[in-house]
């Protein structure tokens, strides 16, 4: 009997990227139900001589050994999201632009197809190629299928330069901010609130602190070019037991997004200066990523696909090959704004426009 | 087969008031369970000449008709709230004082022993008495005995002044502050948190709430010559969709105790002018009772049960003689700290000295 994989058409990886892009996203792919599509992607590419393939659980890397001076990393997410009615894809035009529609479309299997293709296609890249397609990026971070294989195999990830193909709107995005997520306890004295003044108002407490955040001015910081836009804002405030009750304890959910320069210690320290008053617990914390724009390798990367480097504000795994050394930076087709939508949709036109400045790049022809 | 009530030695209410208080007390009547205590009362009360007994469901009243110029109403509830392993209830001496030790104690079934004593000894007051004692205090508005008869028989409720035998260290509580919660709620725009300045954060927007509260000082105001303490207050507080969201919604629980001069409307429009910016919501809501205290009759009352009035704070049913426009005021034994406690207890010399005064002023003694 068949398997599920097997009983699925190959896929055939000498079609153009917006094929490839919808041939993979019709293969659904939410975190945790990778296989199929994994399955597919090391029976593609088993028959290239220039490429050593090795998996690990549903991720799959593939590299070359030419003996180059440098490597260079690319890497994508195989899992998606939830589908939510949008697969199978289907194109739509839109002021006479061309989209395909669909889970997965812009986050970031456009971003995979394109690597897909060259993977296949670049037996004589101008630099050792390491290509990374894993899973269970869009869960927790225990999952997340790069972080096992960099347990696993560390020496995998040895390389000068990594690309995250996640959506980027075909421009290349650098580093990462770091993130930082505390609450804020103040403590009070419980008492009946028809006798107020026997108690201690936790709640009121927290005047001081929203009113710090509220006049907050988040810095813009430059580094290695990129200018990084902070932000310190209240995810979260909750207090009181009833309504006749002066509550005595109220705790505000504080998010720092903080530039790559700052370590999270240093964030941390940060925010601790800014609310003294405050029992503050760490409840979640993520390095940034510097955008390592400085390396002759990447200022080539950028110039060959073309116009300016912007920062990237969200957290991607761009941090993990920055926690590993390698300079890392976000380069994909699709709009950022389009992911995890239920209309997300990716402009064929970029697609076909990322493959065509990576493969001039990864050859020298640009 | 005798009835659960019936199967009870009846009440005897020529014992001394303290015996009485132990009686009831170990007749449980938790909310929605007075039946048996009721049915006793009525049974107690039946053979007394000098009083017409109406029943309506567990709420009993027993007037006199003796065609005074004057009528006082005298009204205490027979539900307690859950017992918590104190009943029966016990005698316990601590430092040299002599307490009855449990459920109902303080709240208020001691209040209630003295007015059935009384109720059934004074053949010959100088003013015409209704006693009402009633059920389901302890719950919800709706459910309160007091309003029931007041639906179902205004005509009871004739009177020139009542007292409330709720627990107030045998001195006389006049009034209550009135009672309003509303919700007061900011909107922002929702954003992802790592572009937060695309969005709106409403949490931030409730610092100029937070900090008016803080800073907010609550009046005391003279009505009938006493002296009420206002409040306001947070009491609750919410806001946040996750950890990585931009709130669009925050909401702010403020409660406002505000002294019987004003009206609800009036302590509404109070709390509309402290928030301009927020939208309002009332939650609840209920009228303050002015004491009343400028009758003579009641200030004869002050007078004979000796010592000075004082305000009550939290709210009681006095407030439902007030709204029918009889001034009420609170006067029986116990600490009102020690009702609903787990250690509910009520010394016993209060509960005769409450007994003394009463029956001096109903007499003419005082």
């Amino acid at each position: 009997m068949p398997t599920s994989a097997s009983s699925r058409p190959p896929l055939d990886l000498t079609a153009d990227s917006v094929a490839i892009t919808q041939a993979i996203c019709d293969v659904p792919s939410v975190s945790g139900d990778e296989r199929a599509l994994a399955d597919l992607v090391v029976d593609a590419l088993a028959g290239a001589a220039h490429l050593e393939v090795i998996r690990d659980g549903d991720t799959i890397v593939a590299r070359t050994n030419l003996g180059r001076d440098r490597r260079v990393v690319i890497a994508g997410h195989l899992d998606t999201v939830p589908i939510n009615g949008n697969v199978p894809t289907r194109f739509e035009t839109i002021d006479g632009q061309r989209y395909l529609w669909g889970r997965g479309t812009v986050d970031m299997k456009a971003g995979v197809a394109v690597q897909l293709k060259l993977a296949l296609e670049l037996s004589d890249p101008i630099v050792d190629l390491t290509w990374m397609w894993y899973d269970h990026e869009e869960v927790s971070a225990e999952l997340n299928g790069l972080g096992r294989v960099a347990r696993h195999r560390p020496d995998l990830f040895a390389g000068d330069f990594a690309i995250l193909g996640e959506p980027s709107n075909g421009r290349v995005e650098g580093g990462c901010n770091g993130n930082l997520r505390v609450e804020l306890r103040a403590y009070g004295l419980r008492a009946h609130s028809a006798r107020s003044w026997v108690g201690e108002n936790a709640i009121h407490k927290l005047a001081p602190a929203l009113e710090r955040l509220a006049a907050y001015e988040p810095a813009t910081v430059e580094v290695d070019g990129l200018e990084y836009r902070e932000g310190l804002n209240a995810v979260g405030i909750t207090g009181g037991i009833a309504g006749n009750v002066i509550p005595d304890e109220a705790m505000l959910h504080v998010n720092y997004r903080f530039a790559p320069n700052r370590t999270v210690a240093e964030a941390i320290e940060h925010v601790a200066d800014l609310f003294p008053e405050y029992e503050l617990t760490v409840v979640d914390e993520a390095e940034g990523a510097r955008p390592g724009l400085d390396d002759p390798l990447a200022q080539q990367f950028v110039r060959a696909v073309g116009g300016e480097a912007k920062p990237k504000y969200g957290w991607t795994d761009v941090a993990r090959f920055s926690a590993l050394g390698i300079p890392a930076v976000n380069f994909g087709p699709g709009d950022p704004l389009k992911a995890h939508a239920d209309d997300e949709r990716v402009a064929c036109d970029q697609i076909l426009s990322c493959e065509r400045a990576l493969r001039a790049w990864l050859t020298g022809a640009a």
